[in-house]
């Protein structure tokens, strides 16, 4: 593996999925293999899971691990040829390529603006980092992906699955804020990977990139969508075609364990109780967002792992 | 040792301390106990000491240390029940199990609102952390303890006490904002267990729970208090019955070098100099804040010690 | 090596720079001589290089490496005998002492105030921390200096000079903000050091201290100054007359490809593109300032060598 900025950056998913679960019963098995090794991470938002886990992924694997948030050095600019005479101390050209000299791999994270769909959707940030970066990149969530969470989605559904092609649905759910469609995105990039039946449920006006959904079941219908799951993904995102807006806060869109059914509950944290899911559904056993969580630190081990393999 | 958060969770006092001494003397004795096991440490609060001794007293055990300033992840919320459609995006039972995840123990500093009592005595973050996690916690200064100082505090005054049963006196002195009770409780819950004959001395108003002073001697005098003091500890508080409030900024109250007498002065620092104590105090070889502040490493390490032989 | 705070600290130059060319190869060759030792890492202001770069050589070296932001901690009280009732909570002289206990080497960066110059000459904040601790002090970017830049700088041109004395001319250039003089002030001490002939050019009112520059050549006319440069450092700095001042923004003074001539174009970086310097330059192979920022890594492994070896 070169880089893992997008699901497509995995070569064999279900060998990929294997190993991250061997590593989870042996973490420390592969320790040499990081030797000497350095993770530089970039935080230009916010982290709690994503840091962790990756840190202690990395850290599984004997490498040594650098932080740093953006808002600790200095304003990049990523435009070329302007005039840097404002805001922008040092241009992504340069932060890039020195960083790359402290660094064997670079994870960055970088959440859209929610504001201008065209330069969320170019990824200026990661894709800047990769074209001037000389190590590989690690997407820790960008404008539109998060595909480390994809990852430990697949391994927990793969881990959990009590059938051959489970029933997974994917339901939007209420949020008093404006969220990213990054999670979504990954959730069903991955999804068309597994073998899983997917199925696609929000209201009207929260329909995802066509380039993502594809071919996948959209059901308007929250109810009719849920019936017979095994999982249930609920995450919340802000409208894609009226790009970045809140249109809807309708709480019927909340899962309730009633509408849960037998399903397994799914969500990558952090999660609103009693907004986008009720108390009850995240305190049953139904509930497996601990156990997702838990394998964030094996999505990024087995990436990096890969990552290393590949110097 | 299950949990640090309370003096109390301390099964033997007095072999512990003499631990702590032996692990002075050889810092790096016990760096395989460590190996492979992560500390997580939180902050809620602003640090400096607590920060560098603890992280030190991990990795003198071999441990893998990942630190996390709170305001770099979520707002928490700790309410039961709440939905949360304001500013919390997290709460602590999520966050609580899933940093548990990551850590093999986790230390966790959270000051009191010094506004509302009853939700301060609680401890709930603390408490949250204790209830949720399923790892050893440690507390690195909460509402109303700071048990990591304490034990620093009795290392200090077994290494210098000329005396079988030394006279200290915790006195009061004036600040210019409201400071927690924390470093005072604790303080005083050790003193308790120590061969020591303790005496407390402050200004009317400035009584501290009952709870915690006990039977334990108070003079509003703070000269006759301080009389033939071998150790005086001086700190600031503010009401405990009139909740977090400034009732006092009296110099009067500030140590001298000439009300210290013969005694051997003890602050957990920072100190405001010239507010609190005077300079001819601190400046003195009588001033024994540095090696106070040296042992917070070693407390910190046979804590984790004691914890990680429980594991 | 007991400090490194200024050029001066290096007793043979030629030798530390062979040294560091030496780590550069092979990076981990004294992955022992750090073992058991922390280096505690202190930041006032921001920084990516510096703080990356440090980092880094301290792990090559097998040290610990304990980072902490002073806004994570408390305001510092520099000044002798004041009352500390306003905004400082912490006196330097408690705070460099017990970080001393917790350290092997303290690095600190601290920038001028620019404002005050006396003040910022006194340098205050990197002195106290030499006076007050225990243990080595690094300067990572004072108020007047910036020595481990300037070792990098030194350790560039010592690998990519074709001449036994290189014509070598740094070059003030426009900036919108008042920028320090220390990267400039300690790239000349360097220089002097080193076997070139040093030529600096600026616009007339920005002089630097005459204790600096003493008899290096002086030209205003850029296009004069550059003739026949084998490596053209460019930087903004603030008038150190009319202390702190942007007295011009003449954009003539930008460096071209030009005006650059035959010569390798340098800059410590961050570097305002189209500002300091065209694009044609920095994306041309004249330009050296990835490679300068590579030497950043070993110009604070020689130097963190010689302070390990000397402990």
């Amino acid at each position: 593996m070169k880089n893992y900025t997008k699901i497509k950056d995995i070569s064999n998913l279900s060998e990929t999925i294997k190993d991250a679960i061997l590593l989870k019963m042996n973490p420390f098995e592969f320790q040499d293999l990081g030797k000497h090794k350095t993770l530089v991470m970039l935080f230009f938002n916010s982290s709690l899971r994503t840091r962790l886990s990756t840190e202690k992924a990395a850290k599984n694997l004997g490498m040594e691990v650098m932080m740093l948030n953006i808002n600790d050095a200095w304003n990049l600019e990523f435009e070329d040829g302007t005039i840097m005479n404002m805001d922008k101390s040092e241009h992504i050209k340069e932060a890039a390529q020195v960083i790359s000299q402290y660094a064997d791999v670079i994870a960055v994270r970088a959440f859209p603006t929610l504001e201008d769909k065209a330069k969320d959707e170019s990824e200026y940030i990661l894709n800047n980092f990769k074209k001037y970066a000389t190590v590989p990149i690690i997407n820790m969530e960008s404008a539109t992906a998060h595909p480390l969470q994809a990852l430990a989605d697949a391994i927990t559904i793969t881990e959990l699955t009590e059938k051959a092609k489970p029933k997974v649905v994917l339901s939007w759910a209420p949020h008093p804020k404006a969220l990213p469609q990054a999670v979504a995105n990954s959730f069903i990039e991955m999804m068309q990977e597994l073998e899983v039946d997917l199925t696609i449920t929000h209201p009207k006006g929260y329909e995802l990139s066509k380039e993502i959904t594809k071919n996948t079941p959209i059901n308007h219908n929250q109810e009719d969508a849920l019936k017979d799951a095994d999982f249930v993904y609920v995450k919340n995102w802000s409208s894609y075609n009226d790009y970045g807006k809140v249109l809807n806060q309708d709480d019927n869109w909340m899962l309730t364990k009633a509408k849960l059914g037998h399903a397994k509950f799914m969500h990558c944290l952090p999660v609103r109780r009693n907004v986008i899911v009720e108390d009850a559904v995240l305190d049953s056993e139904q509930s497996v967002v601990i156990k997702q969580a838990n394998n964030r630190t094996y999505a990024a081990q087995v990436v990096l792992k890969q990552i290393l393999e590949g110097l």
